[in-house]
């Protein structure tokens, strides 16, 4: 099976990447296991391809129609399409969000349209689609109401997968991920990078920014977690989901203040106190519209799950990034 | 105040371009009646003038730029996007339902947002933007879920709408309309286009083909109420609107047979037996998805207000058209 993978660069791009190079297989349409025999990673900056030959990196534009007909041809049955502007930038500059979180969205649909083999798609959503006033947990029928331009786009190219799927121009799946935290590296742009980030510097010995209160609500989702439901979500078959291609995917509802507890008892008090906090407007106004928890019957039911406890998600990380803590 | 109608040669655009013209103001921002001192009517095909002085036609192709550079300039204070490609050609011509209901209306926000004098824009949205599995009253919560390309493409430009306006590009207020009925002149491409039919053609002495079963509910607005809305809902204090620009206006929920009833109630017997049953799937699957009542709480509490009865409707319809029943 020849694999796509569009943000193939950043950090999920690279972990999915690893995880099907490292599994061999995903299961096709018919429930069958099939090789991984060609992975594609494209992103605007080159992909490390591990060494491994089964790997063909890209770099280029994806707002660019000729780059998408170079990365999907018709043998390209299995595309993971997580190349996204994240939500701060997005709302700095809205243009280059448009281009790349919608306009893109919709070319890479309809190259698949064009090519006429239709192939199976999996698209990240993300919290951001909520907003407003909503009930303490989301349900499945929660009406969408962004509050961000980054949550606007991405609700739009929902609506765009969802109609591209009953149409039959390819077979969707939209996984709206829970924020992903503990994220590695550095900070980025988007909104809630704090919530990666007050984990994440504290554990390397450095201070970090919490902008937002104790008490606001995150709904988390880890790496591992968000890794093994991209390829759950793809693996899904088709008929269970019907014409509602979108799936909540189960997270866990923390405060703030409950993260840093979890920090604490996993690493100290010493580490815990690096957090600094100085709160900003911008990233309360938009993370506060986010929903702080919702329903995931679906999901569980379609056998997709979440963490246990933010303190495992924390252990988790320190494993995989082999942190020392100190 | 410079007016801009698109779809100007429609049904509803020459309705609410005579009901404009008549009432010769619109109140701004401020709430201050001002004079409507020009009324562009843009449309593929010419629109009527009424040999006001006042109105200027202009044809021309929506989705192409320099049309709309040429419909909207900084005096264009008022504009009502009426254009659109209707639910069963959208689902028919696909990339057709694409560049009106979604490039252009893009387009036209664009312009505007590039003008930078912050209009106030009306789009009228629709029952379709709702489907799959809905509560039977509709809630201002629940979520959308487009069952055909037109819905979708709506539901699209509501978000787009929703987010020019958060971001101060424009003052935007979408109006989801009920079917509209009794709609005069000919059948059209709509999957409801019966909903007027089963009551102009009988009417007219001819017969018409009732595709759905008598037992489905529609959610209706008559026309008057209609082009009333559309004003109503330009004048809305943006205040009040806040950050979520969507109003489902009211209507009321009757049953085809319900309809048919009414029919006989005004006309008599010999005018409801000219309705030809005959189920069309196509048409039962599209309109079938469709809410059959909403909550008006919140477009009341603002002082909009549906039909009384359907009865009333087609007496309105007769009325307004000068009808002599036979």
């Amino acid at each position: 099976m020849n694999v796509l993978i569009t943000g193939g660069a950043g950090f999920l791009g690279q972990r999915l990447a690893r995880e099907l190079l490292t599994r061999g297989t995903l299961k096709d349409a018919d429930g069958v296991a099939q090789p991984v025999t060609e992975l594609v990673l494209l992103d605007v900056v080159r992909a490390a391809d591990f060494g491994d030959s089964r790997v063909r990196t890209q770099v280029g534009d994806i707002a660019e129609a000729n780059v998408l007909a170079n990365a999907i041809d018709g043998d390209t049955a299995a595309i993971f399409h997580l190349a996204a502007i994240v939500s701060g930038q997005a709302e700095a500059d809205f243009d280059l969000g448009m281009r790349i979180n919608l306009d893109a969205s919709r070319l890479l649909l309809d190259t698949c349209r064009q090519r006429g083999h239709r192939p199976r798609v999996v698209f990240t959503s993300s919290v951001a689609v909520y907003g407003g006033d909503l009930p303490d947990v989301v349900q499945n029928d929660t009406a969408l109401n962004p509050q961000s331009s980054y949550g606007a786009q991405k609700a739009i190219a929902e609506l765009l997968l969802n109609d591209y799927s009953r149409r039959g121009f390819i077979d969707g799946r939209v996984l709206r991920l829970p924020t992903i935290s503990v994220r590695p590296g550095k900070p980025n742009a988007a909104a809630s990078s704090f919530a990666s980030g007050i984990i994440r510097e504290p554990l390397n010995g450095e201070p970090a920014v919490c902008p937002v209160a104790g008490s606001t609500r995150l709904w988390l989702l880890s790496p591992r977690k968000a890794i093994e439901s991209l390829i759950a979500g793809f693996e899904l078959d088709a008929a269970v989901l019907g014409n509602q291609r979108v799936l909540n995917l189960p997270g866990i509802s923390v405060s703030v203040d409950e993260m840093v507890a979890a920090l604490r008892e996993v690493a100290g008090d010493d580490v815990a106190k690096r957090i600094v906090w100085q709160p900003d407007v911008r990233v309360e106004k938009i993370v506060g519209s986010w929903p702080g928890q919702w329903d995931t019957t679906r999901a569980e039911r379609l056998g997709l799950s979440g963490d246990r406890t933010f303190a495992d998600v924390i252990r988790g990380y320190i494993d995989d990034e082999r942190i020392e803590v100190r």
